[in-house]
């Protein structure tokens, strides 16, 4: 069996279920070790069943340490979880050949259980009411309102007042803001016809949901269908443009094709509508534990597509200085198609 | 002039006065270049005066390649700033000698000049101010309610719906959660004498402030005064011995003393009281830009403390299973003494 090092603590949580914020996981052949400071050892040893806890102020030092004293020969890292600093105290272990694992847990998570399939619908299912809940706070009250404030209010109602986590810190755009893919939020205040996108998603159990949708401000706004109405005919074409290539890319995404063809399925839309090159991003990626796991849905990615993967499939179009729309849904491989969540 | 290379969004600010969330900063000499990527470009050039904004989709492999164009012979980095994979990735300028140099951004940063105090004073007063806000809402609404419900809304209310950043995930922590120093929220609900540990802060213009405070729940309850009053003896004895110690502290804080100095201050009061081995932190930490800098007000800090260095002071005690107390304050060096801001 590999022998691994994890310092991530979603990878670590991945392995054994449990997690802090200072932590290290060895597993050295069937050995398995988790290593922590004193603010978290009782818990520890109260979750984990099946693998030693090891108590330490510094845990890499002591994970050096404990190379050694396994005399373990060969060790696999991610190379993206270490920082120089770290990584020359690990190599204090004079035994021990560091193999580079680029992704290492990541690639372990990319094809998802059933567990995690069920727990990933739970956070989309909530992550679904939290936007309707937040439709009903623009419709009364985001008239006249900011960007700011609207950010804000989507992440209160996202959380429930702090019954969920949140994915990530939710993205919500006005007008012209919709076409940068990272805005930041402004004084722009809201009107009747203002162009909103929403980009949130939820946390259940530690997995993530994620979904984007865009409407127009008026007293009766909702994200629960897809079909949007705009006033201008130009927002219109986007926005229907934009669903098509989704709708395109889902039907696209099956066990055998190729990630690159899912991303060609969605340009291609979006390249034939004339707006080929305001389409800067890629299509989509893995969800999980992560918001940005595997597979990535790009025009370069050449992985192979499995049955019960779950990536977002969301295509964009972004017109500078102007607006922009960006759908995106959930998906997961079934075994001839992908069903969204 | 030093040549160096920064990665991380605060040290680049205190160099530029601009950052986004993927960039480089470079200085050869005395020029000056901020690598980033399409979607910043534009505001970056905007922002920056005296230094070249330059493009790139990965940022550091365009540094790499500046690297060996300038033919840079030496170049100090920080090895907590880079992965082992971002630091490979670098190496490919075979020409530079890469000088690890830990904490180069923060020991440069570690006085502060005139307008950061200004900055951080008003940091702490809008902190403050928030302080007084969340007291009046546990006066009115938190009776039975629970602790994730009490850190939801002390984090809402820091931020004033939206106006103001976090400086951290506020703590709030009911009787024996106030016993962990870094404590998760639970259900427990807060009733008449429940004590209630707060620690929270909020950036203005991107600098932080940093407070805690404790009181015991009723209809009264406030953090504007120091002094407190708790129906247990006990828990008045160690309020008492906490905010002796911490005055002790703030006394032992001027230029020339070291930072060890002003831990064993504190240490000691607690020590005399008989609670040493409950203070199981150090006394405190530098804030600016980032909410940890230097200097460290550690047993084991040998840093010479200087005038404008600005840092908390925080003794705390903790009593497993029962409740904690930790009272905190931001300082200013002034010429002869800490001035709290």
């Amino acid at each position: 069996m590999t022998n691994f090092i994890l310092k991530n603590e979603n990878a670590v949580y991945y392995e054994c279920g449990f997690s802090c914020d200072n932590e290290i996981f060895l597993q050295f052949g069937s050995d398995r070790f988790f290593i922590t400071d004193g603010r978290y050892t009782v818990e520890a040893k109260e979750k984990l069943r099946g693998l030693k806890v090891v108590e330490a102020r510094d845990v890499i030092a002591k994970a050096a340490e404990m190379l050694a004293e396994h005399k373990i020969k060969k060790l696999h890292y991610d190379p993206n979880d270490f920082t120089v600093a770290e990584f020359e105290k690990l190599k204090a272990s004079k035994y021990t050949y560091f193999e580079p694992a680029p992704d290492f847990s990541k690639k372990k998570r990319i094809i998802k259980s059933n567990k995690e399939i069920k727990l990933i619908r739970e956070a989309v299912r909530r992550g679904e009411a939290a936007f309707d809940r937040f439709a009903l706070w623009l419709r009364r009250n985001a008239l006249n309102k900011n960007e700011k404030r609207l950010q804000f209010e989507c992440a209160a109602i996202m959380q429930n007042y702090g019954e969920l986590d949140l994915s990530f810190d939710p993205i919500v755009a006005v007008n012209e803001n919709a076409a940068k893919p990272h805005a930041f939020p402004t004084d722009r205040e809201v009107k009747i016809g203002s162009l909103i996108l929403v980009d949130a998603g939820v946390k259940y159990e530690r997995y993530c949901s994620d979904r984007t949708r865009v409407a127009e401000y008026n007293s009766e706004i909702g994200f629960d269908k897809k079909a949007q109405s705009f006033l201008s005919s130009k927002r219109q074409k986007v926005y229907d443009t934009v669903l098509k290539a989704q709708e395109k890319a889902i039907r696209a995404a099956k066990p055998g094709v190729k990630a690159c063809d899912i991303d060609k399925a969605a340009r291609e839309v979006i390249e034939k509508a004339g707006f080929g090159k305001y389409f800067v991003h890629s299509t989509g990626h893995g969800v999980g534990l992560d918001i940005h796991e595997l597979p990535v849905i790009s025009a370069k990615s050449e992985t192979i597509i499995e049955e019960n993967m779950i990536f977002t499939i969301e295509p964009g179009i972004y017109l500078p200085g102007e607006f922009g729309v960006r759908i995106e849904d959930m998906v997961r491989i079934a075994p001839t198609r992908a069903v969204v969540l």
